[in-house]
């Protein structure tokens, strides 16, 4: 079974009233909004990385959620399942980053849970944040204009090992200022994880519309590399919005949004090829 | 490192201002009170356990927190780490598990997060409330009688295999009703997750008070098992709380809240010796 098996046959049918029907990444009730990444060693990050950047990144790939339904955050539960080797060592510096980043972002740490088993260190971080009025996948409407945050293929070539992009995959930046920005002008939003033609995709269904996006609009990470793998790669955090806007400050625009459904690439039909985590 | 000594030397300095620091499983916040329990097999649960009893076990363990600060199910966010190898017909009596305890205890799925890899099954529940005013393990008075809602030990035996305790480990009862009647009666409360002993000690520490008990008070799962054992081992899931009330129906009382630090049995010092998981 694939992750979208499962959460489209099994578990979308017996979702919450609360839940948008599992269609977005955050759940929104009573000005909150909620959300979920867990992150396992060996899938989402190397083993070996230094546990302040992890703990960073896992408090991240959530706040990066809250911001792309433009969230201010509010706290966290911290769920460890911990090799039982674990030393003290390791154990402060992965404090010292989520104490780094609690303070960056005005976020607080609510509650958790330890455990200690055979397995690789899993870590499951359910983030909070308020919203007034929650930005979804399912707003964009007819002649949007489709903007990027920044630049997209980082993640992709920081996970390949990519030197000048490492960084960038194990410590990305979630767009907080920009989401509470987005409340007044986006109609549609998403977080890049799985890829910009994968996460496109995803706003055209939800929001049953097509999309038209040009290749040399497109800020890539690396120029003199592939566009296809870059587009397709995941992991860069950056929102990805739909507006009737022409422009935004320090985004770019890279293409509309039109009736029907798929995405076209210079005008020619391409198949989101997503990036899976473990696949 | 030990759980206890990660939280309280690494997290708690780090915990933020609506987690009461770290010292109740639930935080609360405007009306709600969130608590989050990771389940990691062969540490919480036996390998082959039915898929239909460890989604409920998985929820109910969270809706047992609830109950203990005595709210109202709300909601919950699934996360869950599965093998790659796991089959369409497990997921298909998890999600049932899910199904029918959602519509008992009137929960709502609201999000989640679902990754494969090579480990074992992990299943991180975080579990929301509503309460207006939540009843924590810090508030047992001087001259409040002590009272348990079921029979102490069966969790234990379950674990141990015994035949007819393996209902009571595998689908723990949370005590949701009896939590909301608490709200007006109970000056402090908590689930037995850890034992008997190591819950109570830990609202005397937290309440900083002591409690005398009394072992011909104390129902047992098992009157011919051993005593100590009984009231040592976890997952009991009763709940445990403290009250001036004499009398609290279906409930018993097992002693006396005193002054001073510790816990007396039949005028005893004893060492509370609770039950961790994964030792």
């Amino acid at each position: 079974m694939r992750e979208f098996d499962i959460i489209t046959k099994l578990l979308k049918p017996i979702s919450g009233r609360d839940s948008v029907g599992l269609s977005d990444d955050c759940a929104f009730f009573d000005g909150y909004c909620i959300t979920k990444d867990i992150l396992v060693a060996g899938v989402h990050f190397f083993e070996n990385d230094a546990p302040y950047n992890l703990a960073r990144k896992a408090l991240r790939v959530n706040l990066s959620d809250l911001a792309s339904s433009g969230a201010k955050p509010f706290g966290f539960m911290l769920g460890l399942a911990l090799p039982k080797n674990t030393t003290q060592k390791w154990f402060e510096g992965f404090t010292s980053g989520l104490k780094a980043d609690i303070a960056e972002f005005k976020f607080q740490m609510l509650g958790g849970d330890t455990v200690f088993h055979d397995g690789a260190l899993t870590i499951s971080v359910t983030a909070i944040g308020k919203t007034p009025k929650p930005i979804t996948r399912s707003g964009a409407k007819l002649g949007d204009n489709i903007f990027v945050s920044g630049a997209i293929g980082g993640g992709y070539l920081g996970l390949k090992r990519k030197a000048q992009f490492i960084e960038k995959y194990e410590l990305p930046e979630p767009r907080i200022k920009l989401g509470l920005k987005l409340r007044k002008i986006a109609n549609s939003c998403i977080d890049i994880s799985d890829g910009l033609l994968a996460d496109l995709n995803h706003i055209c269904e939800e929001s049953k519309v097509s999309a038209e996006i040009f290749s040399n609009q497109i800020p890539l990470a690396d120029p003199n590399y592939d566009l296809i793998e870059q587009i397709s790669g995941g992991d860069d955090y950056e929102l990805l919005f739909t507006s009737p806007k022409e422009t935004v400050k320090n985004c770019y625009k890279i293409g509309k949004i039109l009736t029907g459904s798929g995405i076209l690439l210079d005008g020619k039909k391409i198949k989101p090829k997503g990036y899976e985590h473990g696949k």
